[in-house]
């Protein structure tokens, strides 16, 4: 198979789909979005069997649990696929919305209108499920798609694929609105990130190892999320039960999610009342702890943090701590060991409220509130297709209106520039 | 001189400066851009004279006019760069705003605040009034600059520099907000082009050249303007005498600006009527015209236009003419031969509007008035640092809010996920 030939008649059928698809109305959109619903249902059976072989397969390479667990196809993970879709189409199309349309002294009108961001390239690992999210996602936002999913689920992704396609056909729209990468071959990975004349946008979801090589070898703009350090930084301001229940939420509601507290910031004049009782609540989920000297001084059962621990992604039950001397500290240490994912402030301050807000430079600056809040569901974007740490285009989690982008409108009557 | 080290050294201090600038009130930022203003008119006269050795370097090295012309600053030039500073100041600060702060079921708020994108690079030619506008427009959204300007004019560049800086710190900010590189060697640029680490975002003004080695060799992401094939389609349905003056003055307002009329496409129904009246007035102004087949059996004396025409953009007075079937043909040659800058219809049927403004993918799309009003200044956005025709981020002219980006604010009452 030529890798290279390959990807160009994808990407170049994708193309051809995408201003089909750009022009398409809410009504036809949505109708996909249902069909494909159907078809998944409808094919339960059939796309447990295929998820089985990659199952099988994976045995055999000998895969751990964790890594079979995320493979794993059941028949609730088909429902939820469906119900996943469901839930797009029922949201609102932000495509040809138009915004902000104003005279100019010149006389003429000026707006913007939404629009597809083009061809949308996802590269993924493991979970099938994100054939059909990412797949739902930028149908309806105008965007084609393909997707390259891991090679352990190929089988999975290709039956996912054929649903998809099945359902897009039977509501008058080229198939090729989605496509899904048909080979194994790595060299496609790289052939579709230099696919520029293309592709519009690539966005990887899995793990670091492969964001970074996604990052390092795209010739085409990614939209990523590397890693999530989150913070919260407990102000002498605190009202220190409200601190506690958001520290305690934040570290213990879930471990292994991006917006999971990594490192407690707390102010040195209220850690000695604080510390202890928060670290009692940590014991009881057995959460390990890494402090600071002063923390140690303080929590004497406590671990010591190097400088590792700062720069660090636990994903796990384990959390750094540091008390420092004010919160223009707490927001140095912030901006420069953080992700520029989420952090939060503990505070009754209302000066210090303006502070952080405006300081700290993340996808997510919250105030008295959990960092695990930071979700396109939770923030009302209906969907997610992941939580961008970078600053340009999409900052936070990216929702239907992170995949569009705006172009200006101007009206007139015969107007020409003096 | 170590370039590696010395454009590490810059963007380190950029980004140092850039985390202070973000924070600073708009008055302050205003002060400095007054500042700026004052010092550039009480230094003309140096200025001038700097730019004289810039001048005769280039003499000597046998520069042709145009490109001394370019070049060269004299006391009106020095006067309009102070009178845009001045301009710049008096927008309204973009930093800080909060828009779509909502509840939601959850209890929290949740809205979003505009930001800086922290460091902006820009490498330029010629021009040495870029020095002063790019910086300005960067020094009031709150991004650090670090200029690279063309070799011919580091003499008046970097005279620039120091009013630039005296004006910064008399108002009490980092003089590092903006910094000119000092040094002519070419790589200076490579090292500023792979600065991840320290610059945010890259924008190229200048040729052609400049931009695809900029775009080829960046490893951060680009704001970029590449050409403007622009377009104006005159229906069947248009009013004639609007077609007449809206292609009139697209193309002969200016020749050598990126949103001239390049091509013109012509509804057969009405080609006969229409292009002998409109050759006429370009007749007048020596226009060249090229045409396809229908073109030329109409207008005998017209030259042929090849397959490279429709790629081409003139920036002369010279313009392409096709005659299409339809509007969908007119759509079909803009997105295909276009270069998504500014395209243009002439039609009195609200239908086919509908249908152009959503189905042509370019950065404006116009109805009835002249693609020269594509620029920021007309869109109200007061000044530009360009005109994008990338579609992430920021699309069509750039100002003040394109340099910036948003970021997401969450505020709790002790909110915790459940």
């Amino acid at each position: 198979m030529d890798i290279k030939k390959y990807i160009e008649e994808t990407g170049s059928k994708a193309k051809q789909a995408a201003s089909v698809l750009a022009a398409a109305e809410a009504g036809q959109k949505n109708l996909a979005l249902n069909n494909i619903a159907d078809a998944l249902i409808e094919s339960s059976q059939w796309l447990q069997a295929e998820n089985e072989k990659d199952l099988q397969v994976g045995r055999d390479k000998g895969l751990d649990s964790a890594m079979l667990d995320r493979l794993t196809l059941n028949e609730k993970g088909v429902a939820n696929m469906a119900e996943g879709l469901r839930q797009i189409a029922a949201l609102a199309d932000p495509v040809g919305g138009i915004s902000d349309l104003e005279y100019r002294p010149s006389g003429i009108q000026i707006g913007k209108m939404r629009v597809p961001l083009g061809v949308v390239g996802i590269i993924y690992e493991s979970r099938p499920n994100v054939t059909a999210d990412a797949a739902g996602l930028c149908l309806k936002s105008g965007n084609a798609t393909i997707l390259r999913g891991g090679s352990e689920a190929i089988h999975s992704n290709q039956a996912i694929a054929v649903c998809i396609q099945k359902g897009i056909e039977a509501a008058g729209l080229p198939k090729e609105c989605v496509q899904v990468i048909e080979t194994t071959d790595r060299d496609a990975v790289g052939e579709l990130l230099r696919a520029k004349d293309y592709v519009d946008v690539i966005i990887p979801r899995g793990g670091k190892g492969l964001i970074v090589r996604v990052t390092e070898d795209a010739l085409i703009p990614v939209i990523k999320h590397l890693d999530g350090i989150c913070h919260v930084y407990v102000d002498d301001s605190a009202d220190l039960k409200k601190a506690s229940d958001v520290a305690f939420n934040a570290k213990t509601h879930r471990y292994g999610v991006c917006n999971a507290m990594e490192t407690l910031l707390v102010s040195e004049s209220v850690a000695h009342e604080f510390l202890p009782e928060i670290a009692k609540r940590y014991a009881e989920k057995e959460v390990e702890l890494r402090g600071c000297e002063k923390t140690q001084t303080i929590l004497a059962s406590c671990g010591k943090a190097t400088e590792e621990d700062w720069h660090e992604e636990y994903l796990a039950p384990i959390l750094s701590i540091r008390v420092v001397d004010d919160m223009s500290a707490a927001i140095q240490h912030i901006n420069h060991y953080g992700s520029h994912h989420t952090d939060t402030i503990i505070t009754e301050d209302y000066t210090k409220v303006r502070r952080f807000l405006r300081e700290v430079d993340s996808s997510s600056v919250m105030v008295n509130a959990s960092t695990r809040f930071a979700d396109g569901f939770e923030y009302g974007l209906g969907a997610e297709i992941g939580i961008s740490t970078d600053k340009l285009h999409a900052r936070g989690p990216v929702g239907l209106e992170g995949l569009t982008s705006v172009k200006y409108i101007v009206l007139g009557d015969g107007h020409i520039r003096q």
